[in-house]
């Protein structure tokens, strides 16, 4: 074969497929395989009807990605749909890992031409919903030690608890991973007022969302999950209607 | 006047209408008046040529959001539109300022119902033209020092250096201010390796579009201006076939 295939890796967004950009629906429409986890089918029934789709489990990632690069080197057009933004903490990365591995690629022989089609993450979709909590500079960080030691974790929540970042925690706690979002709690506990907004969001646009708004002192006590996005507002952030608002800066005249 | 409006303040991505999800063209049908800066209309004079369009030059970000509040407490189906997400630097915390201030919704009077539409940022974009930077954890920072005092910007510089984030620098310079991204790479040259990857893009996904992968050890070589994003990558980072990846920490195996 001196043929390589093309390689989509696109970002769904929450799930609802109202969210999706018309760029990753042109993607999986020229698209001949599409690879993805079994719950990211749901919203995108309509587009992927016609095409052979492989869905694989949860933790089958690497595997995701191999099946990806095998049938893209084959000649196929391929698609792996990710949940949120294929490139923030997505499939993207992964993909590109495994295809540098492949000897197709190492050498001079044609490697698949992949496009990277963003998507609105998890980021994006919470802060959406608890008002405008990220109008500043901010830090996001996977409380998951299942890749990262928790002391490289534990360095980057000091880090962005004492630089004042707007900070975004992904992945909380898990069935086997209790203390560590208690441990973030003491840390920003240290460097933020007790009243400093807190959001947690679950779920995001999709029909089980939920939304729930506490505070630095007690963003301990609602239940958060592996599903659950925590932001945790700057020294500036406030409430305002129960939508946390991080100033901008600017200043604004009061109404005459 | 009993009755308030409805406020939507919405992403439109980089730019390109392909970018756009279907939630935000949805809203944007739904209004009556669209404000924005001017440059924002011709991405999607489609979807806004039956209606009231209010465009404002740039730095006149308050009064767009003071028209905004002042039209949606008259009743009116009011739309804000942003670049890039609404809820990251965006609009949206201005305007829910801007709101809080309004007699109207400071007291029981009926206040509009806001609505945060997210969408494709910066952040997402530029990191999907450059591979798979942020794969992992990482920080945005504005360079911009109108509304932030340096000292503070600099400080979370050293701490996204420190704690080895993935770093995206926002506005790295302006026609008034060019020491401060030179100043970013000394301390980024005191945590990581002179070879560690740095993407810049500028203008993502339009027709001007630009795509330069560096180093730490040469970031300030090539031109960057207000417009451009760089992203910096963390101690894993490489490039592969100018790439940007960072691992997510998998383990992959060799292709047998």
């Amino acid at each position: 074969m001196s043929t390589a295939g093309s390689l989509y890796v696109i970002g769904l967004g929450p799930g609802d497929p109202l969210m999706l950009t018309e760029q990753a629906k042109i993607a999986l429409r020229q698209s001949q395989v599409v690879i993805g986890y079994q719950g990211y089918f749901t919203g995108v029934q309509d587009l992927v009807q016609d095409k052979e789709c492989i869905a694989l489990p949860l933790t089958q990632e690497t595997q995701r990605a191999q099946v990806a690069a095998d049938r893209a080197l084959q000649g196929d057009a391929v698609c792996v749909i990710s949940s949120g933004d294929a490139g923030i903490y997505g499939m993207a990365s992964l993909v590109l890992e495994v295809l540098e591995q492949r000897t197709a690629c190492a050498s001079a022989l044609p490697c698949p031409d992949v496009v990277v089609v963003p998507g609105i993450s998890a980021v994006n979709a919470c802060a959406s919903l608890l008002g405008a909590p990220i109008a500043h500079d901010f830090a996001v960080i996977s409380l998951s030690d299942l890749l990262t030691p928790w002391e490289l974790i534990e360095k980057r929540i000091q880090a962005a608890a004492e630089a004042d970042f707007i900070t975004v925690l992904l992945n909380p706690k898990s069935m086997r991973r209790h203390w560590q979002y208690s441990r973030a709690q003491d840390i920003f506990a240290q460097h933020r007022a007790p009243e400093t907004p807190v959001g947690l969001v679950r779920n995001a646009y999709r029909s089980d969302q939920s939304v729930t708004t506490t505070t630095v002192a007690q963003m301990t006590e609602p239940p958060v999950d592996m599903l659950t996005t925590v932001i945790i507002g700057n020294s500036q952030t406030r409430y305002w209607q129960s939508r946390m608002v991080t100033p901008r800066g600017y200043p604004i005249a009061e109404t005459p």
